[in-house]
C-alpha cells in the first residue's frame, strides 16, 4: 500500500493538487480521544500556503472536515477520515506541463511509470498530499503530548549557505513561529528571510536543513534490525517531497570523529541510567535511550524557477520551459510541521508496538 | 514484523552473535532460477571477518546451508531457507558485558525494551546479522543481473578525514575488490588502509561513508508517496548498524545549490528521455528515471574501542569499561557487500510490486 | 489496519451509519482503466436498500463521489478516493440504542473493546460500511472481465428452510436478477418472497445462504500455506455482517464422503488438464486449478426483530428491546452484490501478487 | 508473505516434506517468558505421525531445536527459529508422483502456478508445513494460558456418518486424549476408530469436523470490519491442509432459525454482561464477548487412497494411478493440535492489537 504509511496507528492518504480533495483516512486511533476539527486545522494552517510574503501567495483556506471516527466529540477507535476541499484550481494555469516535463519534478517518472499522470499542478506528486500527514499527525502528537509529555520541535538550521549556529536548548514553538522562516535564531532568520526574497526576485530557489529535537520520549521505543527507530524516520523523511538527505544525532559529521571521540558515555542522573553526550542522537540500536532524539532532513531547491530551462515534450522534442504563476522560491519553512507530523506518526506507532509486545504480558 | 523486510520478494532473519546459528527465510523469490549455496558463499565471504589484516581477526567459516525452497538446483517459489553455524563462540570473552553497558552499542536500550538480552557479543544487535541479508541479497542480486542486467555497485568513499576524488566512471568490482578497504581509487586506499592501522593501534576506532551507484534500472520503479525508491533505501541503509545517515544524488550539498544550478535538464538521447547530470541520483517524484542510482550512506566509528571508557553497569553504578579481544577498527569496509545486498532487495521488490500494478494488466 | 484489505490492490473503508458519510480508498489499482462513476453506481444500486417490497423501505439514493485517481475519465495509479453521502439520518430514531444493548449486535462487544460507540444505526457495525467495498469491488470486477473474462456470480440458494434444486448450468446476472431475492431459479424465488413477507409480518426475520461461482479464471492464482484461495476467500466471506460460515466445493458434506468418492479425477479436455467433477471448488492446494470456483456463505437471521426481547442497558440493568422503523426481515438477497465484490477484490489481488511472483523473471 | 501470519504475533514457515528440516520463525513474542524446547515438544508429539495403529506409521521422531531468540531459558523478544530435521526420507517411494497428477493435491495447481514443483512426499504442500505451526502456537498458548487463563479445546465431533451427541460441558484435554481420535465422548470414539479401520481396509479414507472451543477469552479480542475474529480464524482454518469450511456459532444451521429463535439475549450474571444462550459463539460484530468461543472446521477425506484413480501426468497423457505406501485413512485426528495452535495464534495477536489501540494510551 504505496499510500499507507504505519503499522498500528495507520494513515492513507489521497488527492491530486487540482482534484475534487485530498484527505487521508486514520485508522488504528486509540478510543475516546477528545477531538476537534479546529485542533487539526491549527497545524493545518502551519502548512498553509500564502501566510506570508516568503511563501507561494496561492490561496488555500485548506479547511478541514472531518467525516468519521467521531461521537460526541471523542474518537470511537473507527476510522477518522478527513478531507480538504481544493479552492484554487486553476484551470488553463497549467497548460504547458501537460506538454513539457519539468526538470526535476516527477511529470516524466510518472509518465514512464503509469503511461499516464495528471498534470495539473504536479496531480498526486503536489506537496498538497501533505495535507493528509499534517492531519492525521496533529492527532498523534495529541496523544504523544497527552500520554507522554512528548514535544516534538522541528525548525531550519540551514538555508541555502546560511547556518544557523548550534544550540543547546530545546527552541520554544514562539521562537519557531517566531517568524515566517521558522528558524528559532532571530538574527539568522533575517539572514534566511533576505537570501529567499534575493532569490525569488531572481526567478530561482533555495533548499535548506531542517533539524528535528523530541524531548519526553521514553528508552525503549523502536525495535531491533529493521524497524530501527531512525530507519523508521528516514523513510518517514525521505518520502516527503524534495528531500535528499537524512542524518541522526552526529549524522554525516559524526564520520570524521574516532570512536573515542563519538561514544556517548554512560552514567547515573537522578537514579536513570543517562548519557553524557548525545552524538548517538537519542537512539541506540535501533531502540531511544530516553536522550533527547535529534535529526536533520535535507531539502533541495525548489524544482520550480521562473527561468527558462532545458528539457523535453512529450513527443521527445527538445524544447524549453519557465514557469509561470505562483510558487514558493523556499519550500523549506512550510515543510516544518509535516516533519513533525512524520516523526509523530513514526513515534506514536513505535510506541503502541512496544507497548503490544513488551507491556501486556509481563512474565 | 520487526525482523522482515520487503512487501513482495521478502526476507525475514533471525539468531545472535553466540547463538547457535544465524539465519534468514527468504519468500517470493520467483521460481525456476538456478541457484547454488556456492553463489551465495561468494557474496558471504567478501562481509566475512578474518579477510585481511585491517578487520577482526574472529575466525569464521560463515558456511552456508542452503534448507528448503531448491529443487534439482532451482527455486520452486516457495520459502528459501538458509542458516550458518555459529563457530567462533568463545564463552567468557564477554562475561564483563553482562555487567556493563558498553558505551554507543545497544547494550542498554536492548535492556530497556525488553527487560532482559542476550549479552553474548551483543545478541542480535551483532553485525552477524546481516549474514541473513547478504545471502538473501545474493539471490536478489543475481534475479537483477539476469533480468535486467542490473549491476549494483558500493565502495567507499571516505574514511575519517580522508576523501576519494569524485570519479565519473562506475567503478568495477575489481577495482572496488583490489584492497581490503574497498575504495576503488588506488591512492586513497593507500591512505585509508594507514589510518585504520593507525587509530587500531591507539585502540581506537574510525567511520566513513559509502557510496553506492546502480546502472541498468529501468525509469519506473518506485511509487508515489511512502513508497519512494529513496525512502526505502533510506530505511533500509539506516536499518543496518552504526549508521546515522543517507543522502541521495546531491544530498545534504544540494541544498547549498540554487534551484537554476540543482534542476537535471531534460534532452534526448539515442531516442531516450535522459538528463543531462545527475543531482537527483537517478530518482525523481520518488520513482526511478533511468539515470544512474546514486546514494551514501554514513557509517559512525566502531563503537567497540580498547581504551578505557566511562558507563554504569546493571546494578546503576558508574564504572569503567575497556574491551578485549577481536575487534573491527573500521567496519565500514565490510559493510560493502551488506549495502549492495540491502539496495538489491529494494530494488526487486519495487520492480515486482511495479509488474503487479503497470504490466499485467493493460487497458 | 483493520480497516483495509488486501495487499497489492487493497481498500480502506471508513464510515458510520448515520455520520457524514460513508467512502473507500482504493490502492494500486493499475492505471488507464477507463473508469466513470456511472459504472460503480450499478453495483451499488444493486445493494440499496428500498428497491423493492422485501427489504428495508430507508431512503439512500447512495450516490457515489469519485475524489481522487482519475484524470481525463482513466485511472492514473494513485488512490481512488470515493465517497457516499449519508443522506437519511433519522435523529431521535436510535435513542433506545444509545441505552440498551441489541442482543446478537456488535453493541456491547464495541462498548467492551472500545469503551465507547456511536450507537445511531450501530455506526461502524452497520452494513453502510460495505457501501466501500462494493465501490471498490466494481472496479475489480471490471479489471477481471476486461482483463480475463473472468466472470463472478452469486445468488441464494437458501432462505430459512427453503433450497433451490442443485443447477450445474452458471446462472445468468439476469436469472440472478429477475426476483428481489435474487434465487435464479424462479419457483425457488416465489417460495423464498413469501417466506420472507411472513415472517416479516410476524415482526422477525430469516438468514440464508449465498453461493458464488467464478469462472474464467486461470490456473496458479492463490498461494501455499496461510494465503491459500480459499483461506482469503473465507477471510473476506466471514468480515461480512452476519457471516457464520463459509465453505468451499464440497464444503461441510464433503466430510460424509470416502476418498474415492470425493478425488476429482484428472482428464485430458481440448488439451488442457482438467478434473471430471469439481468438489474440490475450483481450488486445490490453495491454488486455483481451472475450474468453476464455487463457495457458499452462511448468513445468520437479522438481529435486529420487532419483537421484544430481553436484554441489558449501559447500567448494566436488565430490561426489554424491540426495534421499531425499518429494517430488512431478510438481508440475504442484498448481501449477493456484496459477496461478488469482495470474491472480486480477493481474485484481483491474487492475480497481481501471482504475476509479481511468477510473470516477471522468468529463468 | 504468503508463508507468513499475523501482525504483531507472527511466525512464517518454511520446509519441504522431504527436504533437510521444515521450521519456523516467530517474530514479536514478549520477552521473558520461560521456555524450553521441551514444552514444544508436547505440542508436537500430538501431531506426530506413527502414534497409533490408525494414523501413518511414517516414523518421524519430529525432534524439535530452538536456534535463537532464547537466553538462559528466557525469552529475549527477539526471533524464535525452531528446525525439525525430516528423517524418514525415503527415496524413489514417490517417483511415481513425479510423473503423475495426484487427484485432489496439489500437484497440479503447484505446476500450474510455479512451472516447477518438489515431488517428494507433496513438497511444501505436505502437512508436515504444519509443524512449524504447532511449534509456534506452543507458544502463543502457553502464553495465552499463563496470562490470561485461557483454555483452547478442541476435538472430533464427527468422522464419516458417525457424530459425537452434542455436549454442553468443556471437554477436558484427558477426555480428548483418551482415544486416538481425539473424539470426548468415548462410546463415539470406539465407532469412529471402528470406521477408520475398515475404510482403510478397503484402502480409503474418510473426513471429518474438528469443534473447537475457548474459554477464559476477555471481550473486546477481534476488529470491526476486515480483522473481524472470526474472519481472522476462517483465514487460519482455511489455510489448513484438507479443509473445506468453517462455521462460528450456530454456522450454517444457524440460517434455518428465525431471528427470535437465533438472536441471544443478554442478561447480568456476576455483576457480568451475559448472554443466555451462545448462538453467536462468542464473537458479536467481530469482537469477542466474553462467552465461550465455538468454531468447527471441516476436512475432507484424505486424498491419497490406495485404490487406483483416473489421471493425467505431466506429458498430459490420461493414466491411472494408486498410492503405496503409508497415509492416514483420515487426518482429522492428527488436525487437533493443529487447530489449537493456529486458534492460539490467532487469539494471542489480536490480544496483542487490542493492547496496542485501546490498554496503553487512556483519555
Amino acid at each position: 500500500m504505496p499510500n499507507s504509511f504505519g503499522t498500528l496507528f495507520t494513515i492513507t492518504t489521497w488527492g491530486e493538487s487540482h482534484g475534487t480533495a485530498v484527505g487521508v483516512v486514520v485508522d488504528g486511533c486509540p478510543p475516546n480521544l477528545p477531538l476537534t476539527a479546529a485542533e487539526i486545522q491549527i497545524e493545518l494552517d502551519r502548512r498553509r500556503p500564502g501566510q506570508s510574503d516568503i511563501v507561494t501567495p496561492r490561496k488555500e483556506s485548506d479547511t478541514v472536515e472531518i467525516l468519521s471516527g467521531l461521537y460526541e466529540g471523542r474518537t470511537t477507535g473507527t476510522p477518522i477520515s478527513m478531507l480538504v476541499r481544493n479552492a484554487d484550481q486553476r484551470p488553463g494555469a497549467y497548460d504547458e506541463m501537460v506538454e513539457k516535463f519539468r526538470p526535476s519534478h516527477a511529470d516524466f517518472t510518472y509518465q514512464a511509470k503509469f503511461g499516464r499522470r495528471d498534470p495539473r499542478g504536479g496531480g498526486r506528486s503536489s506537496a498538497r498530499e501533505t495535507i493528509g500527514r499534517v492531519a492525521a499527525g496533529a492527532i498523534a502528537k495529541k496523544i504523544l503530548a497527552l500520554a507522554g509529555s512528548v514535544e516534538i520541535r522541528a525548525y531550519l538550521t540551514q538555508v541555502h549557505d546560511i547556518d544557523m549556529p548550534t544550540r543547546d536548548s530545546f527552541p520554544t514553538l514562539a521562537e519557531v513561529e517566531a517568524t515566517p522562516v521558522r528558524c528559532p535564531d532571530a538574527a539568522t532568520a533575517e539572514r534566511m528571510i533576505a537570501r529567499i526574497k534575493e532569490v525569488r526576485s531572481q526567478g530561482d530557489s533555495v533548499g535548506g536543513t531542517i533539524e528535528c529535537r523530541v524531548r519526553g520520549l521514553p528508552a525503549g521505543l523502536g525495535a531491533p534490525v529493521f524497524d530501527r527507530l531512525e530507519a523508521d524516520l528516514a523513510k518517514a523523511m525521505l518520502s516527503l517531497p524534495a528531500t535528499k538527505g537524512f542524518e541522526v544525532g552526529s549524522g554525516f559529521a559524526g564520520t570524521r570523529l574516532k570512536g573515542s571521540e563519538h561514544n556517548d558515555p554512560f552514567a547515573m542522573r537522578d537514579g536513570q541510567v543517562r548519557t553524557t553526550s548525545n552524538r548517538s542522537g537519542g537512539v541506540q540500536g535501533g531502540i531511544s535511550n530516553g536522550e533527547e532524539l535529534v535529526f536533520r532532513t535535507a531539502f533541495k531547491p525548489t524544482a520550480t524557477i521562473l527561468q527558462s530551462q532545458k528539457t523535453v515534450n512529450t513527443k521527445g522534442e527538445e524544447t524549453e520551459l519557465a514557469a509561470r504563476g505562483r510558487h514558493d522560491p523556499c519550500v523549506v519553512p512550510r515543510a516544518v510541521p509535516i516533519v513533525e507530523a512524520m516523526a509523530a506518526l513514526v513515534l506514536l506507532d513505535h510506541w503502541m508496538r512496544h507497548a503490544a509486545q513488551n507491556l501486556i504480558f509481563k512474565f
